[in-house]
Parts: structure tokens; C-alpha cells; sequence
């Protein structure tokens, strides 16, 4: 029921990994149910079913994963739409069980992924330990807390909930390494306007797509519509067909996105509106923060030019 | 006062020239006064003094010709505004008192750019007249009417009036060659969309005009305006500033034309509105004639995307 | 050393996965020494170090994956370069051992991906079966052929590799799904233009996305260079920065991606050139084949327009 | 023959006009045969015949005049470029014969556009004066000269080319009206470059204008080619097709605008060269002054790019 907020989660599981501490960054899954998904799309499929409320599942990774998926589903199928994102910070720990030293540790599970991007930490403290492929940073802290291993790769969450203690923390090679969450829910009105918002869309595009491309970003620029990601994916549906994702700042009841917005659906073969949310502001990359307005297209700017053409149309003149 | 219509015209003169055909076009201007003005400048200085209603002025030649003042005049000093345009056909005729035979002319007066576009009919029929150069059309049919020469090249008007013979219609070299005259008075409503209309900008850019008119053309662009006419021109008030006079497809009534104005206002040094006026309907060249809205430009793809984007703002998804 | 072909070859295993049956299909690869390594960043370390010749990694995955992994390798580090890419249908197939009916089946193991993209088969034909997590495809097939699950969802060659019947094949959900991998090398001279080539690139940007990605645009599209794909990742190295993957139809040596790339590198912060190399032709998607020239942008425009410039700076006119 | 000087000079006359001071900045005119034509028409005619070597004739006018003429002269017929722009100030003076005092001044003849120009002057200082129409600022010279008139408004060398003495200089409204002349010549190799020049073209434009003037803009944009003036004309020749004159900064030889130019080539219905020669460099407005390359366009840029091409078709990485 549109404005009732929600109150059934879904995430990316397994339990204990960063999608969950993703998730209870959230208040209202905080008091709500949070129940784990195997798949991203059996996340999205229990939301478009009804059988949860909103689903949170990664976006976008900055090492690498499993964003293809979300952006496919949310391309495609019923649509859905994002009311938040969360960013959160890739922080590896390596953890045991309670008096477990560092030198005397000579096994350790990791999902690939995760030694992957403590390769460096590892030959630099560990190099002689075996490092044994699991499934997931979740499984990794089980089997470190059940004797399996002798220690884990994994999320803070994850040693948490299985009492591991933290020997070493932050032992990713890229400390600014973050994963990006959407939550999403069935279409409704989008959450209002904060001065700070991201909107996401998926525009379809055909055959030429220099040119095609070159349309939408006109689009974009002259409204002064930043770009904050863009990713192209073909379509499997039709042929020829691209389908681009972009953010962009601003908010659906902004006047210049509004604009922008109708421009796009003039000239693109498609546009699927993918939600209008508040930037995660967080205390990372300085490239998140909000760019001011080029020249011209402040909101002011905006203001008295639309307060000039009222006048003109009435035959006054500045 | 405003929607009062005009009755009081004044025109380029002298009497008997193309300005005066083309005010005699306007029914308004048949029926109430028509004043000669001495130039460009008294012309339209009567209009800002109020001692007159409305001054036509040519603002385009084909060929050449005062182009030049008339653009300095509307951007500069008090706001004037077009309310029409008239484009007339550049007929020259070779007129002479009755019963002059064209073997025997010997003499013929002309206004040094009458005489430039008619100098292969002249080189073909009259090769040993001896041309004269006089001030305007207008004087050389004076000039034929009481006998100073044989003959006058002029306007058609300027032959009826001093009640001269045709003895050769249509002689300029170009059989196209236009003027267009603008009807100019004190700003006021606009007349109503017709359906086929023009508007006239002038547009003030600074420094990098690559960067800038590329700016401007992108406004227009993405709205599907297009241009139908672009003359730079140096400004003296400010160093390195130049004004661009636009005319474009449509009305400052439209969506479209009215969403290109505001980023026009919002990207230029400045901007100031010349007038939405119908466009003049002649037999002439098919370059005027209104050219369709390029794809997802049309008057439809508007009102879709605006019902879209209305829709989206309240959480409906198409 | 420069011009020797490559005969050590690396890629991303374990044995029996799709990047292994890519490799297979590079000739050189089938008759020199093939290596898995544990992760994309082993696999393109070899290389730099020496041990390796060239190195098999996914690039881009139609439905997801490692594509962040890769494309952070070759935007940092040392530089590496695309020589060849493979594309390749995902083909799952239900394999087991010799003899085992598909109605006994009750354990499944698959990698997750896996599992995920052969949902709709899977719910269709085996809806009681479990599903069991494992690390790859490739030890799926192993743990098929060992007895520990009665089936495995794998790559054909997994199946083979294993010595396992094929219950079904092509049961992935979304039959026109495809792996994109890449073989890369340390840098060289590229392989020659073929008349139907890719070059890839890393594009640096900073600040204004929408006004720089303009630019990058306008510089491919007056050469009339076509995108195939764009993708945007930040940089965690510079903040604010961000890094754009584009692959353009040409290659290096030809005269119009020449002239794109010298813009390119003087517009932006930026630019690592990854690779020109032959497309992979294969019986998919549409969208993959050369698009046709714009008008104005064919090779023959290029050598008569070069023709034309001759002339002028020795003053003929055409 | 190329490379001869030019000797025979023709200029719009009559004697003691603008067109024959600004000839005179020419050294090689100052020296060779200066012959006044009744029109720009017949001026370039006499070039075009062979009859002279060049033609001194307006081609902009700051506050208006025979620009069109000279612009129609210039795209149509046998191809003529330019060699050589002069840039003089338009400085009327009012001269009478030696002895008169300005209060006894009854009459003054007149050109109808300097007297237009110099409106404000004659109000402040002869309010009561009548002013004459006649022909040209030389005939006015010429009619107070020979006592006709009390005085003329002309140019400086009108006034010295009758010995009459100078009453007052500098007496134009606009102190900063200008008007530049074009020396035109038969094709021939251009003047070797300054390192500050002009080029000036006459481009074909064909229905679609906003999308097609955006193309030749993105041609100069994307290699740092500035625009100091642009004007559309229609053409009479064939329905529909627009001509723009541009002047863009660089040469024909330069790497740059070469590139440029084979673009426009390209792109447009057709290109024709009016000439690449030396900016006349005056102490008038700093528009004039060549403006700094845009970031990423100097020529160290151009000629990194360059160098990085080299390296990158050899195999070689920066």
C-alpha cells in the first residue's frame, strides 16, 4: 500500500555479509523483518510478488561483482524502483577464534574475491598461511568459528556474529574500496526532495550510438543534469538494442530533471525511471559530493529566466 | 497604448521605393498614415517617441543593402519589438514617360545597386545608355517623370506613382532577389500563434564564440527550433563581445520555443527578445517553408513526455 | 620479445571453466602450454612478471561477473594491452555420470551465477532437486564425476574434461547470453587492421562528467567513430576523478581513429590505450556487426577530403 | 602568373573614398596602378578577366552597407580568395574650404549613411544646417569643393584629396564604427602564415540548419578553431540551401585547421575557400586580438598527440 513504510526486507544473502550491514543501516529494517535471498533475483522476485516489502542487493562494487544481475533485473521484468542507496566501505578483517595468535595461523578461508583484494596484507603478514576458496564471506567466518580453518576473511558483521575476535582490520589493498546498495521496492511516489538527490534511469538506445549518446548527454548538459555513472549493457531482447544505465543529480519533482526527463523520452527509443533517492553522504571519495551548478544553471538561473519569459509573453520587456 | 492597433506608419523613403510597396501590403497601414523617413535611425526614432505607431525597415536584402543598420538599431537603445515581417520580390522595371521607344533611350537613372542587378538585362538591351547614379528607386522615376533622363530603373510602385510606362518588367539579374522588411513598434503582446511563425533574438556572447554559439545551437537543438537565419556582429559597447541575430521556427507562446528561450537566458551574456511574428507566405523559395519537427520533436512527443513525467512524479510507472 | 608468437599462456581458472574453452579457441594457445590461474589478478601478474606470454581473463559478461576485477587491473599498473578477444556463448549444460537418468537426479552442484541463470529450466524439469553452492563450474563437473552430487550445471568443456554424460544443454534462461573475454599481453605492435576492429581505451576525466563525456563524444563522432560500449568507474588514486572504458570500432593505424585518439588525448586528463585488435565475429547479436559509415564519414570522404586540403595549400581551388 | 606581385589594383570607387584610403596601406598598391570601379561587381569582374591583378572592395561593415554583395560576388562565379583584410576606422571629418568658420555653415552634402552616423554631432554643433543627400562621401568633397556646398562630411582623404580644410574630426557617433576590406586576388598560393591569421570560408548548408550548423561548429570546436564572424545567406541557386560565411582563426596550412577544414569537407554540402591571410592587427577592438587556445589545444598540445600516435602504432606505451 503506497505510503505505508515497509517492513519485510529481503537482502543478498548469506547471512553475515555486506549486504546485511548494509541493510541495518537502515532504521526501518532495523525494526523490520530481514530475511537473506541466495540470488538477486530471487530478492527482486519476492519484492515483485509481494511477499516482502523492499530489497537490497549491490549496485554497484568498485572492485568488481555482481551489478550485472541487479542492472538486468532492473531493466527488465515488472519494474522497480530505488527509494535509497547505501555505500558502504569494503572493510576486510581477518578474524579467529578468541586467543588465536597471528603467527600461528596456517589456514585461512576467504570467498576468491575477497584474498583477491588482500593479496598485498596477506604476502605481507601472512605469506606462508594456505589461503582455502569459500563460497562466501559469510561461510568464511562460519568456518573459521567452527574449527573448519584457522581463521577468516571477512566483513566486520560477519566476525561479529560468529564471536570471532579481530586481528587485523581494514586489510584490503584499496582502502577506498565501497560497495553501493540499492533498496527497492515496487513503483510509488519517490521519497521528496532533499537539495542533494541522485536519479537513476535505464535509456534504450538504437543503432548509432555515438550519435544517440551524443543526444542524451545534450539533454543532460543544457538543464546543467550531471552525470555521476554511466555503463552501457546490450540488450537480449532486440537486436542492435543498448540499454544505458546513468545517474544523474537532481530529483523527478526538480524543475531542470523534469525537463531534462521529458527531453530524454523525446528522443531515446526508451527511458525506464529507476527512482529518484538521497545521495548516501559519506566520508569518502570527494568526487560524490555535489558539484555546483555550471554557469547559468543554478536554480536561481532557472528562476529568472522562467520569471523573464512570463513577462515576455505578456509583451513586457526587462 | 497597447492593443490599440496602429495607425500611424512611417517607412524607409523616400516616397515610391520597395518600403513603401511593402507597407502598402499591410491593411492596417493601407487605411492609416504613412510617413517617409529619411533613414533607418528617424524611423525608428519616431516609433520610440511615440510620434509614430509602427516603422517598416528593411532588414534583410537578398543582394545586399541596410541590413546592417536596421540589426544595430533593435539592439541597442530602447526595445523595440517585429510584429510582422514582409518579403517582397526585388522586381525591377525600366519605366519612361509614354511613348518613349526603347531604341531611343540614351540616358537612364538608377540607384547604384539597381544598376548593379540589372546589368546583364542593361548589357543585353541597352548597352550604349549611359547609366546615372541617383540616391534612391524612388528619385530615379522622379528623375525620368520630368525629363532629366529617358529612363529610371525602379520599383513598380515608384513607376505608378509618377505615372511612368513599363517597357521591361522583372530585369534583375536574379529572378529570386528578396527583401524583407520588419514591421517594428514599442513592445507590447505578441501577436497569436499562427501555427507558422518566426522569432527574432538577438544574443550576446563573450570570449570563446565557438564554445558559446555551440551552446547556443544546443538549446535550440534539443527543443527541435531550428534556425532559419544567424548574423554575427561586433559590439562596440563592450570589448570582445558579439551579438548574434537569430530567427527561429516558432512562437514565444510555445513549450518548446519558450523552454529555448530560458536556456538561452540562462547560457548568453544576454538576451533580448525581437518579436514572434507569423511568418510571411510567398511563392518564393522552399527553404521557408516550415520544416517538419525532427523525430521525438513533434508537438505530440511534447505532450507525451509531459503526461510521462506527470505520471512519474506521482509513482506511476507507464 | 616483440614479434615472437606467445606460447605460455595463462587464464582465470580453475581447469574446465569457460575461460578455459576460450583459450582453447585461440590456435596458439592450443599448441603452446595453458595455465589457470586462481584470479584475475594472478593471471595478468604472470604476465607482467614475465612467467606468462599472454593471459586469458573475462572481460564482459552479458549477465554479470568478474568485468569490474579486469577492468581495474589494466587501468592501474603496468601497462597491459588487448591483442585478440573471444566471445563466447554461455552454454550450460546438465551434466553426470554415464547412466544416471535425469528423474533420479536429487543434488545439483553449481556455481551460484550458475544456478541463478538456469532458474526457469531447473524449476521446469528437476523441482525437487537440491541445489548445492559450489566455488565454480569447474568443480562442479568435479564433484559430479567424484560422487559427491549426482549433477552438475557446467560449461560443456567442464562436462568433457569429467568424462560426463550431457542430460541437456543449452539450459540457461536467457539463451543469448555470452562471456567476453580478453587475451592480453605486455605492450607491442598491435595486430594488423583487418577492416572490422575494436580499440579499446581507458579515459581519464575530471570534474564536470557531462560537459568532459560531451567532449570525448564530439572528438569519435566527427571522425565518425562508433561506440560499442562505454562504462564509468572512479578512481580511488585521484579524487573526483573518473575513469570511462570505451570500446571504439577501428584500429591505431587507421587515419580517422588516429586522428580521434590525438583529441582524445588532448581533451582529457587521461588516456591509456588498451588494445586495437580483430572483433570476434559470431553468429549472435546483430548490434555486433560494423555499422555502415554516417554520411560524409566513409573512407572515401577521407581520402578526397585530404585530397582537397592538398590542393588548397598550393593554391588551386577544385 | 603566381607569384608575381600584384600591380594593377581596382577598389571601389569613386576617388576619395574609405575603399581608396584603405588601398593605400598597401605597399604594393601605394606603388602599382590604383583604377576606381563603379561596383564591387565590376571590381571583381576586372580581376576575374584578368583586367587586375586585385580588388580592394567592403566586405563587413560595422554599421552597415555592401557586405551582401561582396559575400554573394564571393561564393558565386569563378572562385576569387582573399589575401590580405584591412581594418579601417570609419572616421568622418567635416571639411570646407580653407577659410570657412563652422557658424557660417548653411549646407553640408552628404552620403545618406555618414550623415546618419554623425546625427548626434550635427544636432549638438549645426542644428540649423542642411544636410544634402549625394552619392558618395567622395561627391560630397567634391560638391564643397567647387562651391556647391558649405561643406561636406567625408573621409579624411577626401577632404586632403580637395585641399579642404578640417573642421572637426572624429565626428561620428560611434567612435569605434570600423569597416574591414577584403583584397581579393585569382587563386594562387596563399601568404605564408603569421602565426596569427584568418581563414575565411563559404560553407553549403542543406535543410536541416540548427543540426547541420551544430556538425560545422563541432568540426572547428573540437580542434580549438575559433569563430570571429558567421553569417547566413540563402542561395538562389538551388531551393533550400543556406551558405555561411565564416572566419576562423588559423591557416590553411596549419595542422590544426587543416584538419578542420578536411571535416567540413566532410560534412557539409560544400566548402569553398576564401583565403588564408595575416589578421590586421589595429589598436580598434580586443575581440580582434587572437584569443589563447582552449585547454588542450595549444599547439605543444597538438603536437604531443601527435608524437603519442607515433609511439602507441609501434607497440610503444607512455
Amino acid at each position: 500500500m503506497p505510503g505505508t513504510p515497509p517492513t519485510r526486507f529481503v537482502y543478498l544473502g548469506p547471512e553475515g555479509t555486506f549486504a546485511e550491514q548494509a541493510l541495518r543501516t537502515v532504521p526501518a529494517a532495523e525494526r523490520g523483518s530481514r530475511t537473506p535471498a541466495r540470488s538477486v533475483g530471487e530478492a527482486l522476485e519476492a519484492v515483485r510478488a509481494g511477499d516482502a516489502d523492499a530489497a537490497l542487493v549491490p549496485l554497484e562494487n568498485s572492485i568488481g561483482g555482481a551489478v550485472g544481475v541487479t542492472l538486468d533485473e532492473l531493466a527488465e521484468g515488472e519494474p522497480l524502483v530505488i527509494t535509497r542507496e547505501v555505500i558502504l566501505p569494503v572493510e576486510f578483517v581477518l578474524a579467529a577464534r578468541t586467543g588465536t595468535p597471528l603467527p600461528s595461523i596456517g589456514s585461512i578461508a576467504a570467498h576468491p574475491q575477497a584474498s583477491t583484494q588482500c593479496r598485498g596484507w596477506l604476502r605481507a603478514h601472512l605469506p606462508d598461511a594456505v589461503v582455502v576458496d569459500v563460497l562466501s564471506n559469510g561461510a568464511a567466518a562460519a568456518g573459521a568459528a567452527n574449527g573448519e580453518y584457522d581463521a577468516a576473511i571477512c566483513a566486520p558483521i560477519g566476525a561479529a556474529r560468529h564471536r570471532l575476535a579481530v586481528l587485523a582490520d581494514k586489510i584490503a589493498d584499496h582502502p577506498d574500496a565501497v560497495t553501493r546498495f540499492a533498496l527497492l521496492s515496487r513503483p510509488g511516489p519517490p521519497p521528496p526532495p532533499t537539495g542533494d538527490d541522485v536519479t537513476s534511469l535505464a535509456v534504450y538506445i538504437a543503432h548509432d550510438r555515438v550519435g544517440a549518446l551524443l543526444s542524451v548527454l545534450m539533454e543532460l548538459a543544457v538543464r546543467g543534469v550531471n552525470l555521476t555513472r554511466i555503463e552501457s549493457r546490450p540488450t537480449g531482447e532486440a537486436l542492435g538494442r543498448y540499454v544505458f544505465f546513468l545517474d544523474c543529480t537532481g530529483h523527478v519533482a526538480d524543475v531542470r530533471l523534469g525537463e531534462a526527463l521529458q527531453g530524454l523520452h523525446r528522443v531515446c527509443a526508451g527511458v525506464r525511471f529507476l527512482g529518484s533517492y538521497p545521495r548516501h553522504r559519506w566520508g569518502g571519495l570527494t568526487g560524490e559530493r555535489p558539484v555546483a551548478a555550471p554557469a547559468g544553471l543554478s536554480d536561481t538561473d532557472y528562476t529568472d529566466a522562467a520569471a523573464w519569459l512570463t513577462r515576455l509573453r505578456v509583451g513586457e520587456q526587462s
